[in-house]
């Protein structure tokens, strides 16, 4: 399958889609909002998640200067929303006022998340990591919030979040409903090792 | 939506689903493979792409030994071998021997990839942060591999790819059909300046 090889990256999307986490960060009196496709969790326990921010973005200066962020997981439904505050600049325009967004109050820290998110991590910035063009942030998660209904006993579940899968290039996908397998890899890989030792 | 928050984090998997990376690292004359759902691009320019590897895994060690690793993006008819390869311990199997897996050799590095990928990259270890129960190791996109059809005209394709995406508890999303939206941002965010200024 892999016919294809190259030294020299052009593009940089292979590991798409991705889901997007919307970046809350307070602005003065304001809120501003940027979603970041590049993120992921970094640690159990303490919990900790982190995004890329270019130091290019407002966003960037504020969550440095707030030592906060919020994270909010927004259905496909604000997909919209989500494209429009990724093209736009906290610097030029009022998101939240031009996109009529509502905001949710914090828990544990000062900063909103977005209401109709079906969940929300309030973030203290850890540590910020210079690597390449964008820094990562790292946020210790102080408070969470979620919607039950997207996590019924505890777990995520693909038709109650609807989450917002990123593709790159402005594109996303339509959350249809996906079924699901169990894979459980410690059953597996005992029922292949027994296979072997019976061969 | 977010009708439940808490200051105490007993489960933290809101993120999901994510791609999983499968990591491989060389040992000795073997090969190791891990799968890391906890994963991310960092960087346009330079490529740098960030995978979180607990300390406990034996791969831990093997990239950190090594200075680099690979990174495979398998399609989801390999979720079981992915499955496998994340409940078992290169310290007591040879996991591409137990799953009979082949080998990709490399372009500029020295750790081989997974053949059956749609997508991979040879990575150079450039920095491992400190984030918790879980290091950060940032690699350095070195070479990439992949297969045409899965990026049609260079863009990542769902059906192409049909990535393999991790929902946590050992559960799998199956990739059947998505339709796929284009929301280009600055073009509504354009729109809906000027629906306000008539307003």
């Amino acid at each position: 399958m892999l016919r294809e090889r190259s030294r020299r990256l052009e593009r940089f999307y292979h590991y798409y889609p991705a889901v997007v986490a919307v970046i809350t960060a307070r602005d003065g009196d304001r809120v501003n909002v940027m979603p970041a496709a590049w993120n992921t969790a970094l640690s159990f326990d303490p919990p900790l998640f982190g995004v890329a921010i270019s130091p290019k973005r407002h966003t960037y200066g504020l969550v440095k200067a707030a030592g906060e962020f919020g994270v909010s997981f927004l259905p496909f439904e604000m997909a919209r929303a989500i494209a429009v505050t990724g093209r736009t600049s906290g610097r030029e325009v009022d998101k939240v006022a031009l996109l009529g967004l509502e905001l949710e109050p914090p828990l544990a820290l000062n900063t909103p998340l977005l209401k109709g998110a079906y969940a929300a991590y309030e973030c203290r910035l850890e540590a910020v990591h210079r690597t390449g063009d964008h820094d990562l942030f790292v946020g210790r998660v102080e408070a969470v919030h979620w919607d039950p209904e997207a996590f019924p006993e505890g777990a995520p579940s693909w038709t109650g979040m609807r989450p917002t899968l990123y593709l790159g290039s402005d594109r996303y996908l339509v959350p249809l409903h996906l079924p699901e397998v169990h894979l459980p890899g410690a059953d597996l890989a005992r029922e292949l090792r027994e296979a072997r030792r019976e061969a």
